[in-house]
């Protein structure tokens, strides 16, 4: 298992007037999320894109259970899995203690500086194992 | 058909350093979108809102299809469909021009000033039409 | 005098948990009204990025007078003048109708693509007048 | 002295296509510092709100010194005075390691649920001391 566990707690800025977390606020998280689990597992997105290597996202799924609060402390439980040669689709699971506030699935593509597919780096493509 | 054509011109802010616009920008055009839907037929979500419903967002997906850049031109051509008593699909293309540049599909719930989940107001209910 | 007019309708996600617009987000409209006072005088923002002149923010103050609140339609008024050779200021003032609710000032630099200071371009500058 | 050491690492969301962070981007973290300052000190934000005491923000300034980057490690230093018996101004440097990349001044008002202006809660006042 790869999941990582990121932390983060809410910003007053990402309240709405409905007293709770704004939609569009989960999208940074898991973003943030997704660096931090390249990061735990060795990898620096600044570092990548530095060599040539950036992640467009493709495509974002979000379902939102229960609201959050402004000051709530959230984890995103972010797994990772290879789709074909070039994209990866990274899970997530939107937390408050044990309970379950939204889930996602977000999908990159490896690309280099022309925004040309390329495959994943061997290095991530090892760790990400086979697509399914 | 009840497709509305919401226009808006790409902010600086919205932009990233790969130099385009930031995945998590869209959102916040789908949420005006939706709004100028509501506006164009005749219903004012400041009003619904003041009147004791709200219309969170239960579900998201986005597929970005061509980057968009900085002052580019853009259209959210969104239309609206009931799906059951108490929920909303937005359904929305994002064009620059002709360009198809992203799809996407925004579900709300109408819910009262408790979050509980109340019938689509009739007047807009007659509006959407049957859910398939 | 140049001033520029720049019209614009809050956004649900600018609220916040207070019921009216978060402060921080003032601050990508006044990147918009100042983008938008350029265009009105003539001059494409993209176009001077795209020659190589870049114009970063260097120091920002606003006062906020009055709540703003979603789906009010709010008019910047935009301004700009030259300090001194590589630095323009914007000041601004933001209105709902005839009320003052914000009143703002933004000093950019004139910057090349290595980030150094460069002279105003001149057909700007001829429109900016002198600095006092 | 009550300076408080508030860190965070740049999100990708917060960057532009100057490939440096989009000014606007500080001013969340300029809340989240003033927040954590209290936290630091004894007082909960959202305890306070709860309690019907808000702090709309009623000025800002802010001086951009150095560009800040993707995933730098940021520590915002915070501070606090009384300014009045219903302002407090909170002072902060945004450093990358030893180096000021920012300064800024936030002033805020306490006010009740009408938005009405209230005396700074006792126990808070002590801890700012006495206005100059």
């Amino acid at each position: 298992m790869s999941e990582h566990l990121h932390r983060l707690r809410v910003r007053y800025a990402e309240t709405d007037q409905m007293g709770v977390v704004h939609h569009a606020a989960y999208v940074p998280w898991l973003e943030e999320a997704r660096i931090a689990w390249l990061r735990a597992h060795g990898h620096s997105y600044r570092e990548l894109e530095a060599g040539g290597i950036a992640m467009p996202v493709v495509a974002l799924e979000l379902r939102y259970r229960r609201p959050l609060r402004f000051d709530d402390e959230v984890t995103v439980a972010v797994d990772a899995r290879a789709e074909g040669p070039s994209r990866i689709v990274f899970p997530a699971r939107i937390l408050r203690g044990d309970e379950l506030c939204a889930e996602a699935s977000v999908m990159v593509a490896t690309v280099d500086r022309t925004a040309r597919p390329v495959r994943i780096p061997p290095a991530l493509a090892a760790l990400l194992g086979r697509d399914g």
